[in-house]
């Protein structure tokens, strides 16, 4: 028996996102050898309903989650992940499909955990996981505060950085946003969309940068242990 | 209906080659939306038997191949990839298994058709691809001469990049022993392991880098596009 439970991946939310998700699980493996690593199945599917169009009244993302989630855990997967923070806000219908046969988790909570002891975060996130309050209820309940990033300012970076433009005017830019928040008295910068640390690294900030990402990828390594 | 057929990708052989793929998948693509991305399905299965344990004698890696080749039709797949030049000597056990429901593009027919004229090309490879004669045959048939790298020099360099170290001391090695082959008279190098375009690019060489798992990704796509 291998030392590790089979991980499937709900991905392709954005497909670029999605990779780099996955370059970070094999990274954080930390590997000598191909049959030291996790066996990964991957269902990186760019048709799930826009997440932000849901929240603005068009279909959910729900039901093809839920079917994806039952695919993958079909195929074998024991633990679950999904590298996109706006679709957690239907973690809901995932879990109640896979009920119990495997184990989803959650990038807000692998995220959460890793906010330390900064009083005020700053998330830069799309409409959709603003709207849904994924990280203001749980940052709230442990009672730190929230600047939001602006969302017409993030939106359209999102956009660029899903359309392949990772350059370096949508670095500036993303980083301008980031120090807007810090100077507005965030203590920590929450990277609350996986496109985001596609042009945000820890270098470009004073503060801590939570990458949610990378949050995700070590708790899903942490869950898949044996 | 997408523009695209479901691809599904037989990886983790080795897990990092794998992301790499997918990577050009997605460069490949250059999507300006999500949606316009095709769907892609990984089995990444780092635990498939070895391929060059296998032809010492070992197990077969054949029937793990091909049951994970169904698992991926089964689950939506109509375009199949195997980012592995070493495990298509076992490429007939995945046609027999998917008996025609998908189509399996080979990575040595995508990267032979790349080689243009040179008349003499080096080739980067593993035992088990130098042993099943997986490029020797179709480019001694369209009369290409062949310099075969040194499996002594190849296979440490391939594991050391398996381990994770893809560092100026192996890029430097892997480079050396590629110049030793247009030395030989290689006219063009052919990068027939996925791990070697890791460490190997076109801008160390004055001759052409036929770089397989590039072909691959681009051979995919044709095949996927509708």
């Amino acid at each position: 028996m291998s030392d590790w439970r089979t991980i499937g991946v709900l991905g392709g939310m954005g497909p670029a996102a999605t990779v780099d998700f996955l370059q970070r699980l094999v990274a954080g493996v930390g590997a000598a050898r191909d049959r030291d690593h996790p066996r990964v199945l991957v269902d990186s599917n760019p048709y799930v309903p826009d997440r932000n169009a849901a929240r603005a009244g068009g279909p959910s993302p729900g039901p093809a989650l839920a079917a994806m989630a039952l695919g993958l855990v079909d195929a074998g997967a024991e633990v679950l992940a999904m590298p996109c923070n706006a679709a957690h806000g239907w973690a809901g219908d995932i879990v109640a499909a896979i009920a119990g046969r495997a184990r989803f988790v959650s990038i807000v909570e692998a995220a959460v955990a890793a906010v330390g002891n900064a009083r005020r975060v700053g998330i830069l996130a799309v409409g959709a996981t603003l709207d849904a309050g994924l990280y203001h209820a749980p940052l709230l309940a442990r009672g730190i505060g929230i600047v939001d990033g602006d969302l017409a300012v993030v939106q359209p970076l999102v956009n660029r950085i899903k359309a392949g433009d990772t350059g370096a005017e949508v670095q500036s830019a993303m980083r301008a946003e980031a120090l807007r928040l810090v100077t507005a008295g965030a203590e920590a910068i929450v990277a609350a969309c996986t496109e985001v640390p596609l042009v945000l690294r820890q270098a470009d900030l004073a503060v801590p940068l939570i990458d949610t990402s990378a949050c995700l990828a070590m708790a899903t390594l942490a869950a898949a242990r044996r």
